[in-house]
């Protein structure tokens, strides 16, 4: 492989332009006026792949946003590698704090700067490069699937059936997903556990239209109040979820496997002035990894009622709303999980308003196993290039569809993920670093090496 | 009097045009843009009162919005009356839940559908109509003067200086004001008491940026739980308000004067079915009349965070913020109570987020004497236009300005309102009863005979 950095160097400008040509289409998979743009995104996704190499390629429909799915297949014998990612991104509200148009990607202080930039158009594209390269070289000795979804920001509700469908189609060894992050730059971890999610939205309506707060305050259930009484029972002062039975099922650790967690390099002082807090704030009992590795968590993402333009205006309003966020840990069930919520929620409300709470997806935990080749496979790609050893890390964030992945393929993944912290995925700002851009397109090409060598 | 009932029926075209085109002027004060509307809707009083009779009307500079002030000045042996009203409205949002547009008139129903049909652009013109035919018909024995301001619905800012500096020009025995509601068509009150605000705005941050809500979540304070926590923390099971010495300047009532207030026409299940609700709420121990009557409240006007868009975002958002209004009643200090409210906010944030209090603005209680002339001369009229004598009540809202003029002035008030608690001000599709419009105009006549006559 002495020539990989080489080509890469060489080619570098190309591999931007074709990342940007994928950024530049708003593939917002969450607002239905970007319907065409998803089919933009894949038909792009479709020329890079088949541009790269691929024997085929195709924009397959779905009950909801396309699947694009390409292959190379270049030998029985080979063992098969399904690369996985996912060409939707999140919504760019609140559009004001952005720094740079973000569908316009910006290369400035060695940052590629626009929404997707990392999650998961830049990470995701990387595959498209490596492969090319393995494949130009003649060193390639896997075969590799790609499959790009659109749904995943929104909980890939229809890629489900789609591996339902195309079971045979998707046969591999191990699914390959860079959708994740490492520790820093001079750490490189590799995600071995993800959390699940139950995510809905509550909706709290008192009167049937906004009164005068003057006239009717003190004497009818006023919504946004009662929303506010209502999230702020469902935690306690020790931060833990006050829902009935939700912690039934949650994975409890060892104090051996916690111990071990604990190594993992963590600076808490770093991590307060990144965020510019004070103190961070959680479950009590747990540390900052552990709460966002193997706890659960009740976050709201969104919340509104009432007046909110500028000024004032007294009105005893007629709704309030809510979006909820629920992150789960092994063993917790995202179906159950939202039952229990909705049920508890419901039972909460006072004789004054009433409540509708609206399920919007949801997806289980994952962990993955840290003896399976793949994961050897990945260590060594990164140590040759990292010349680091990586940390298995858990990641608070979800990824719904891998543990769909295993229950209906039966296939494990490998998350070779190369994000940071301060990429500001999903927030304004949105960014990945070059460098690490490029490293994940020389670090992948190690994975197929020995990840064949140790499938033989 | 008695060609009262005809000089309005033969003018009932021309009073409703005269009172649309104030309408169709959008003069809503709490939204910068409308700055340009506010002086032409003074202007367009200006007119109207000119047109009406008066000998002189000028549209005077404040620091804020011009106050429209007018007079008639007969003779110095008449009593004096002080016409106040407001010509600014509040916003429409939710415009979308409008029947009709808010600033075209419509008349549907019996009702005129319009922002400000009521508040105040209907119940104050009725004073120019009713002020026109005293005057035509030879019977005014008061000098009239009129003063309506642009700045009630945020809290009369610039009011307070401007009777400040013209305390000889405002000099009256009586003011007599048209903004407050009646309890049914066939059952006519007057409004002794109003209760007073605070009304401010409250800001929580967290992270300085928006975050993924899976990677931070669990050990990071989110910052719409922390205000959800907050602000439902600010009452009790009892629905008590638990700001430290809140209550203490709160005037009790004894059990007789409760006794009479109960003696006030109310239908329980009427009330709670014209507004769709199962069950009122309020304040343990008091009475629907009573919590909205001699009780405080603390009523959430708006709240908004993170995202509230269409569809799902996991984010962990920066900040959070709401709009408070807090009615307050006699002996309670505005000024004092916002006070306590700030630093009992700022004292009960949570280490991991900063917290932002903004007073916007406030007022004093009013309590209005039933003894004196002007309620005599007041509870007569609408006993001889409505066959029944007036009730007193004490109203939930709140004029700020009321008691302000009392301090500044030395003139108490007489609230006669013609609004009906249908009407639904401050909420979209305001209206006002054509019927209402119209006995207002017929009443306020015998106010001013009766005042005279008492006033001798």
């Amino acid at each position: 492989m002495e020539d990989l950095k080489n080509y890469i160097e060489a080619n570098k400008e190309r591999f931007l332009e074709e990342l940007f040509s994928l950024i530049r289409i708003p593939s917002i998979s969450s607002q239905e006026e970007h319907k065409p743009d998803m089919i933009r995104c894949a038909e792009r996704w479709k020329e890079l792949i088949l541009a790269a190499g691929a024997d085929r390629c195709e924009v397959m429909p779905t009950e909801g946003n396309p699947v694009v799915y390409g292959e190379k297949i270049l030998s029985p014998d080979y063992p098969t590698v399904l690369v996985y990612g996912h060409y939707d991104v999140m919504p760019v509200d609140p559009i004001e704090l952005w720094n740079t148009q973000p569908f316009e990607p910006v290369v400035r202080d060695g940052r590629i700067w626009a929404r997707g930039a990392d999650d998961d158009k830049g990470q995701s594209f990387m595959h498209a490069k490596a492969f090319e390269y393995m494949l130009k070289s003649g060193q390639l000795k896997c075969n590799v699937k790609f499959m790009l979804e659109g749904e995943e920001e929104i909980g890939s509700g229809s890629l489900y059936g789609f591996c339902e469908k195309n079971k045979e189609m998707l046969k591999a060894d191990i699914i390959l997903v860079s959708d994740t992050g490492m520790i820093a730059t001079d750490t490189p971890s590799i995600t071995t556990g993800l959390r699940g999610l139950s995510y809905l939205e509550v909706e709290v309506t008192g009167p049937n239209k906004d009164l005068h707060s003057g006239i009717f305050g003190g004497a009818v259930a006023n919504p946004i109040n009662i929303l506010c009484q209502m999230i702020a029972s469902l935690q306690n002062e020790k931060n833990e979820i006050t829902i009935p039975h939700f912690y039934d099922d949650v994975l409890v650790l060892s104090d051996e496997e916690r111990a071990l967690m604990a190594k993992a390099p963590f600076n808490l002082e770093e991590y307060k002035k990144a965020l510019d807090i004070k103190e961070v704030h959680g479950e009590e009992g747990y540390s900052t990894i552990e709460r966002t590795g193997i706890r659960p968590t009740l976050d709201l993402c969104g919340i509104w009622g009432g007046y909110t333009g500028e000024g004032s205006k007294t009105v005893l309003p007629s709704k309030a709303s809510a979006k909820v966020s629920m992150r789960l840990v092994p063993n917790q069930d995202s179906h159950k999980i939202t039952e229990l919520f909705q049920k508890h929620f419901e039972s909460i409300a006072p004789a004054g308003v009433t409540v509708k709470v609206t399920p919007s997806h949801g997806g289980e935990a994952y962990v993955s196993p840290i003896d399976m080749p793949a994961y050897k496979a990945a260590e060594k790609a990164y140590e040759t290039t990292f010349g680091k050893r990586p940390i298995p890390t858990r990641s608070g964030g979800s990824i719904p569809i891998i543990s769909g992945f295993e229950r209906i393929l039966g296939t494990k993944s490998i998350l070779m993920g190369f994000g940071l912290g301060e990429d500001a995925i999903h927030s304004p700002n949105e960014n990945y670093k070059l460098e690490h851009f490029f490293k994940g397109i020389e670090t992948i090409p190690y994975f197929y090496k020995y990840f064949a060598e140790l499938m033989k």
